[in-house]
């Protein structure tokens, strides 16, 4: 009886084999070149996808935030196509001495931060709290959504940092840029943060805003 | 070495704003004319975004809903393409004398609805409980989903409310419509409402309703 | 008055159904022609969509699970289109004598189990518990999401169960498809799962995998 | 030197057990003493659970909903524990001549209707459509969240269906319920419905209603 | 038999209205003596909630943000706990002449802000654009989750503004008090945002921080 | 007027940072003495949480997975409550030579794979594609929810890897552990996996299996 079962496997198999093809959605892959959804890119076909996709083999020190002499590189699904609407993403940074990740948050996104190399000082910021840590190789620190936080090298050679976030896209919004490098206009920027029109002007200078 | 890093920073900020750029979703605009999908609509090319997208400008008495003596205008996703994928809308209402927002529930929203100017008689209905309530300017009440609710005009003028819900693009489900503002026959009202024939007959005149 | 009102009423009720039409996204039927997204197809053209899209009309035993003797039929989104972004389908299982849904899981679905004739053995596994129930007709069985599961029929004759999973789309990870049904080589099973590599030739010829 | 790692492996099998029993949420069976949460109730201890919080052993006729005839049986959270969490839930029906489910909507789930004996006619309102279908043995039919909607037994004899719906504890809101079996007042109820005094004081009477 | 009907319709009804009590979960209302959880606090039972619980009738000018010119009031499920779970609340800002909503931003809502009285100007503020606008009664602006806004009131008058949130707790990150108003040491606060120590200095004695 | 600001300024904030206190939800660390829910623990009482709550200071190698010659310590919200609700966590891997993570799949959570140190040959199990990849320092491989996967140190020396999950509290399935680390009897295993019975009682002894 044996045989016919294996017959009949071989001719439903192909069956069943089609019928999970259309039925499964195991990933999916971002179409970078479509247009973005609320819940992320619309998929690549299937056919196209490869292992590749899910790879990204360039985790080495890239932009550099100046003037805080730190090099950030990001997998996120952008460069890394697998992350695609799975809730998760990595980026590593290079700290030079005194280098510093400038005040900034994620507000779409909850970080893990592990150091790798080095020693750093980090924390995040509550109106109540200031929750300041000396963060070693084999210590993770965990920053929750959309809170102020930095990271400042504090050993004698450089750090290394990983970073992962719940999110396959997080922004990161720093005070700085945010502030003083674009056109916002010095008064309309004294008014709601009561910064010295002087100190404006000259962070401005330095991060090339205008207005 | 100040004048360095100046140096290095205005040719790594356009790296890393070129990088910040690609990978920062910090927004997705509607473009209304593609498909939506089940998140919500897929998103404008960043470059078409303009701050007109966040604005509504036309907060003014718009669609009667009639004979209930109540105009209704709404802020959702399909008016104002900036709320897509936010998960909020807004919409109000102005009352004439005895003007009354019909019998209806929202099935996929909640609601905080506002007075502002006036008095009406709102509330929500389950099996259980009917919780009435005069609702005067500085009054808020909460509508939790699916929940059959409505709102009377009681005071000597008009009113005027304002309403949010906690989806960008809510469903207004209005029984006398549905029941009685279609091609559902009557024979096929009365079973499932036990509605006498004549009420629905009635009604149906007044609804517009074939069938 | 009331005449007015009547009037009035027929002329606004066509501004605001038109104006509904627009705002209310009541369902999303896949367009199944489109690229899929993370959170569903995008949606059909309301103009397009039938009641047939919300009717699936073929719950008949179909695609032969072998060599275990059980047939499933799926309504998922790809056969049911008005499923889509719902988090809901279904399937059929019918049995033949000793058939076996064979050791599996779905890896983002829950599914509540119907037995509807004859007489099922089934359970979810973990690494603590092995539950196992024989499951008859008016006996529901829950299998969250991620649980190696199976089912034997062992009744005297053949079996028939419903489930229900909460995804429109389930996956279905059958172990002998994905460990002997590819092109993994025997070697590389071998290794993390120390099964005897006879043991692994014996299946791939059974499954039909190569490597 | 496979001597020393089985010897090995018991021991720190022990220790990942015990790591994997304290980090392993594989379902969460609620705890119907302690209070609901928004996302469900708290779950039981592990060690408390038993098989049977998963099975639902009394999927037979129960609850009259009068005077439709008609009996509903519910294998909700409530009754069936291992649902909690999990967003899935089922009912039967079982409908007498011309038994009838009332007009009613689901704010908060989706739902698949499947046919087990007899025939239904059944179908969702929307303000411009109205689906009516026939629904025999083997169709199954999908009913969006918070659409109103109905079932008539059209067969000449007893009909059973199966739902299945996208949450744990869904909501039935049966209109005739809400509008004519609480304290509701009549003046109240004609004023957003305008159905008539007299239709109105009729149904509180057959639905126990008073005010 | 319609008198049949009906004695058994009393006597069933009464049984399934106990059964719907159990198996409807309505709404959740916070019961906020209770530890919160990630999805909202615990519900309080159905048996002691009433009417009150969705009403909030306290929505007069309040807190005072110094020395800003701006008094908020929040309408928060702390303050009205029949939002708990519902993803949606209000606030209320009265400016005084000049008075501005200081530079701040929701990690966690989405923001709709109309203006009820008055003139405006606000905006949002990404890494490249800036996008202020004069909001007017009857505009409404939208501001996505985590940018950086602030409103000022440049009419001649008073000003009075409404704002909705897709949270039913949001924060409210204030730049100046997390910097300026804790305990975070001058040094700390400089390496990481370049702001000078005397602009720090400064800053921290309007703002009663320490360190 | 500024010292009148100043003075309002003290008293109000103060009563602003009481409100904010109490409607800020900027955490919620898990207490590990509640009961969980669905959504993750119940929140610790701010008053009791500290900077400590947020890291996690001892990622050694630990739990060894015998006999696959690899340990494993993890991250967890069990032993870092900071994570709590925020849908993140981390695992470090230590291979020793030819260490092996055994075919395993997390049903709850999206992978991220980063090598630290050596090299691994790893990847992701479909029924129609295997995708390996040899993944080096500075590579790192997504592995969507739910697929079966593994890593082999392919290198001549020990490796090391870090993963991290899109969940605080990820499952991993071991499918040894699954198959053959519980009761569940020979018989039961052998008809739905088609292993051979000798095969099970050999895996058995080895993974201390009853049944």
């Amino acid at each position: 009886m044996r045989i016919i079962y294996i017959t009949l496997f071989y001719f439903s198999l192909l069956l069943s084999y089609a019928s999970y093809a259309t039925s499964v959605n195991d990933f999916c892959v971002a179409d970078l070149q479509l247009p973005n959804t609320p819940s992320g890119y619309p998929c690549k076909s299937e056919t196209n996808v490869t292992v590749d996709d899910f790879l990204f083999s360039d985790f080495v020190p890239r932009n550099t935030i100046d003037p805080f002499n730190v090099r950030l590189t990001t997998a996120f699904v952008t460069s890394l196509p697998g992350l695609n609407g799975l809730g998760i993403s990595a980026a590593r940074g290079d700290f030079g001495l005194n280098g510093t990740v400038p005040m900034h948050f994620h507000p779409d996104a909850n970080e893990l931060l592990i150091v790798v190399k080095g020693q750093l000082t980090a924390g995040f910021i509550t109106p109540t709290k200031v929750d300041l840590k000396t963060v070693k190789p084999g210590d993770s620190l965990v920053i929750p959504k959309g809170l102020l936080h930095f990271g400042v090298n504090t050993d004698v050679g450089n750090a290394i940092a990983s970073a992962f976030f719940s999110s396959s896209n997080p922004k990161m919004e720093i005070l700085d840029y945010l502030l003083f490098g674009n056109d916002l206009s010095t008064s309309i920027i004294a008014n709601p943060t009561l910064l010295d029109v002087s100190q404006i002007i000259k962070l401005k200078a330095q991060f090339r805003g205008s207005g």
